[in-house]
């Protein structure tokens, strides 16, 4: 009765040594160009992780039976991007460093950048499977290069052809579209189709997983802040981030784009909780 | 003009005397263990039945072919959970010795304790079918032996095993799903394959049908007190109910979990309305 | 950055002289019979298109490459119907007059009548496709018949039997489904079958579209005043108005029934739009 | 526990005709030209009520010794304003003829015209008492004669000069404050100034009583349509309203504007009820 | 970084054995008549205190100067009152054994028993202040002596006559208020008048404190399950709990009914995490 | 009708070259440290001030007597505080070089920084009178200099000592008041005590209006990021923005941090529009 009060996600209660995998949140959300308030996703997720349970039966395991140390969100310099990625940054090498898996829960889709920036450090032939809605590819928004909206080709600038594989994108500029299919990102429209070929081809290769969960159609998730219809269901995304997570070489990940005050009812949190615990437990 | 202002569900005004069937409402929900609300259920499933109609093109029959009272919500000792199943149990077992059947709208799911001990003294041998995300098996929950979470375990101790058949179950402790496999419920996980089976089996026995929406998937159900994704569709359940309603022998029923705050769109108020619209017309 | 602040759709920005297709909001919502509020969709989805993109990857064209003229929300005499039909009236025909094409965006449902009138009187031969949940086809409402839950029947009136194809219809009087049964409309129930066939045989006639997106499940579009479960999916009448669009001989539409205030989470706006914008793409 | 579902306000559950006060909901809101939903104000006023308490302890009496028959909503042909006020009319003076006062629950103010037009007809000399933030004067609005901003320029048209004295009016178009200030109305612009006097000078007048609750300041009365900052506290409107209930004779009065569902905290529907309240016990 | 992640009111960061007070919070409202909900209070008063300053400028001092622990919310058996108020009473009880304030965040006002039951074993001549809209004085309730509506009347009989000071209290039924005229408790109507009597009158007597934060007017504090018109304003019960606080011996005190799902401006919270400040300050 | 759809300040509808002032929207919120959204206010505040009058009866006077201009949101480069003030200050200075006074409308309070440095380039003795319940004094906000956290401190280190009038401040840390004491700033607690002081002592001198709306109460204004119980009455600031607009020498003005989506009853959002209309007329 007397300790401080821990709130982490439910069942993530090991200590940083002994831990495989850490949970940290970035609550950052200032460049979102349409509606912001991911910057709550982590606490949220916390907060409503207790009123589910630790056990999977699809997978027939218990997050229990991992170790993973959860340290809340970072305090993050909000209104800087820069900074912000440094912070970020510096958190997922110190983790990586200490040889353990990095699972960052954002925040808009910008903080993918400081983690991709400290995993592709170690890992420079590494490549990324990305699920969204929206292509994330423009060169720069309005003038900002730091954006939500740009953070898959900032990607890109350090990793290169080839080695970014989108699935679910059912938005964004022609241009974008076209510069894709130049072959610098491997985007597979609308859904998941070909997911297990590309998780075939990447068998041993390290890969970074980073889902936006606008990929899910705002029927099943319309707690974000730029709802597009036209997504996947909430059982085809729950069964590939398992697939991702347990037949991959995950060396990174990241669950970000929640906006829980766009959604009053609890379900788009409990969706990301259950994404969260379906991917923990298969890894 | 000048009659009082009767509010009762849509097309359901019979006399008691010459009604087949009583709709009660049971505006309960102390023992929630996450968030309460469902008591203003019955409340809002009686408002807005006013926005739909009484004619279901599915079935191309009318509510108003049959005999139905509605009696309103119960006043129920509030914060008491042993009083408030006695005032149940005592409603229930009224209707019964009156040769009618009672359907009841929750409510959170304890109350279907109260209604089922009314119902099995009357039909020892009756069987339950249950729809539902949660296994709600527990022994206890906090040291608390009458709550939500433990409801169908209490009903096992009425009916002993094999006569509790669970549909749709997705969410519980690693402990309830192995002790249900121990034979003592027949439990489906995730979705309703193998009701058909069931309703075959239980051809000519006693059946008491207790409906927890929230087995629904939160895109069509928000409006619960615990979401749980990865739940049946609407049609999927509508066409369920409406076959176990009209092909079994059926001696009670309930529908609960209607959180009504949770969905300011009042779709789920309107998903609840057409579902005891066609258990109704089905009975 | 010294022009005066134009708020349109999208990518609507052609001079009214140049454009083929007009858009204008018709914001009424009097008639309704259970919740109001549809007046605010214009608005809504005017101010909310801007979050999402002009380029469609669906049918890979954007809606720059079009000619769209936005005009706003018409200054409608709020609460009379009957004004405000001739208003909606002389709006549609003065755009039919100078060769272009109508397209309306409601308010409630009555608002079509006036697009009708105007419309019929150039294409009296015109047939109408009725996308909606509810038969819209009762002789009066509590002996109101300017009602939106009268005005299938109203245009019958103008157009006579045999001309009014109905689809996705799952909820009425029982006497209205009879009604339409004997000839007076080609109701086609609960979905879109048959939609096809109806396309082929119309070719070549002019073809009035009407789109009530309550023929969306709740689950999809949870932003309208009387919610009725079992509709369609998003993906189905994405596919569906874009076919309407691209391969009948379209002479007026209008999309209606949007209740922005039902739908915090900006999702049914969003559906919306992209319902518009694909439209008017395939147009 | 047999009897049928009766949802009045609280404590007035007398037989009409033992009663002398009539309640009667005007569930109109057609002509509101910014954001409807009033309609609703009577079905939330009456289940709410139960939330609170029939003794008044400011008044130290109990609303349960009076005598009070609540018939519900009245059923309206919404969308039609004429017809409606007819149907107000006809209700109003029934209760008048059966020797009953008519207390009337809005609804949009436009109601408060079917009842003048009542209880003027049986007090061609009364006087009207108006509490309200808006001056309704107008001659039309955009057109249209019966509409709520017109609704005490229609009853001036049948009392004639002097006999209109407003209260807490804030705002209007210059036209309408001039107007006013030519002797038409008594206009007390921003707050109940000069109330005694006029309930002195009206001594043994017969006066009907019509509270916009939108007199009050929207810190506590945010549930209206047209929230107008400025207003009057709640405890000032309850003590004015016991005075005038109390110390004139009343001969008809309605309490309107309230819109429930822009107050979600419930709070704005606990100010109508308790006004009402007041209001009864004093009469 | 690597620390966990201890989510405490802010500033209240000491050690248990260094503090000199404990908060804690008890998150039941089982027992709650109209409107559940208050079990999130703690919760929402901690998350968001970070977004509000440790030092008052009122009384020109940190919170940061003071020693105080914060424990969390206890784990309490929801759904059973006799068994959550052991558990309040055990915790308040350890917490005054080792020499410390015991400081409640309710939850509904029955917690008050609990802690009640712990202070006044060790002071048996100890009074309570405390601030209401509500007498909470009924003998039961529906049967159920353990209620929110019943919790002064339990204490009354720990404490006898005399020993109960209410202030702000404006709701209730004719019988508890005449029951407290009658000498049982010294019941201040409506407001605060009286106050700086009493705290004269108890210098050097032991006194607990218990605000029911429903007190204030709901245009200060709309977020309560149970909004009632008419009460105090944030800065009167602001400068009355600091002299409480300051100026009597105090031994125990709570703050409860916040209900945050009511409150979706987060103002209510706000009002409850600054009263709480000006509370610790103080004492 | 053909006009395209022009969305302005209710009656502001002069061309810029005609115009005296100039109304521009700042929708930035990149550095809001607690809940973000102010970006919206803008488009708020343009829809819902057709719900309200162009008259002043306070004032008498009306704001189409006025020439002013409004030309909508700037397209400023959300996530880059830097780049964002460039952009804000660009336009107020151009405005300024066009002879007409630049009203800006926030976004949240860091936008004034841009307004201000392009104003006191023109009027280098300038003052700044500055309503709000915040100090804004802070030399850094986690690291971040360009913080709304910050915004008086750089406007200070552009003014110096002593020209800067602070009203209404109850929030901030210690530091920042003992720094506003020193002689940096006027700072006056709590309050608007001494306003009609400060204005007649900068009688003459250029004047910068700086309106931080969460100066009020919560109560009357809960449509903000940080509400901060204990604020001034509305009626309190109308008058005194009246005063300051029309009895000093006002060179500019901004109106900042209504957030629109935390008031669902469109109370804050008309409070900014009536304060926004009693500043234009008095300017």
């Amino acid at each position: 009765m007397w300790n401080k009060n821990v709130v982490d996600f439910m069942g993530c209660d090991a200590a940083y040594e002994e831990a495989d995998i850490v949970l940290f949140g970035a609550p950052f959300d200032s460049t979102t160009s349409f509606r912001p308030g991911t910057r709550f996703a982590g606490q949220a997720i916390r907060n409503d992780s207790y009123g589910l349970e630790t056990y999977s039966p699809y997978q027939d395991r218990d997050l229990t039976e991992k170790r993973i140390f959860d340290c809340g969100d970072l305090e993050l310099s909000i209104g800087n991007a820069q900074m912000v990625l440094e912070q970020i940054e510096a958190c997922a090498k110190q983790i990586l460093t200490d040889g353990k898996l990095p699972f960052m829960i954002g925040g808009e889709h910008l903080v993918t950048l400081g983690s991709v920036r400290a995993v592709s450090r170690k890992y420079p032939d590494m490549h990324i499977i990305h699920f969204d809605a929206h292509t994330d590819l423009r060169q720069d928004y309005l003038g900002v290069e730091l954006s939500h909206a740009c953070v898959l080709r900032r990607c890109w600038e350090i990793l290169g052809d080839g080695r970014i594989h989108q699935f679910g994108i059912r938005s964004g500029e022609k241009e974008e579209f076209e510069w894709a299919k130049q072959g610098h990102t491997d985007l597979h429209p609308f859904n998941l189709e070909g997911l297990e070929q590309t998780i075939e081809k990447l068998k041993g290769k390290p890969v970074y997983f980073t889902v936006d969960l606008d990929v899910l159609d705002p029927s099943f998730f319309p707690g974000t802040g730029t709802p597009e219809p036209g997504g996947i269901a909430f059982m085809s995304l729950m069964h590939a981030v398992t697939k991702v997570c347990g037949q991959t070489n995950l060396v990174g990940c990241d669950v970000n784009e929640l906006c829980p005050g766009y959604d009053q009812s609890g379900g788009s949190t409990a969706v990301a909780c259950k994404i969260i615990r379906e991917m923990l437990i298969a890894l």
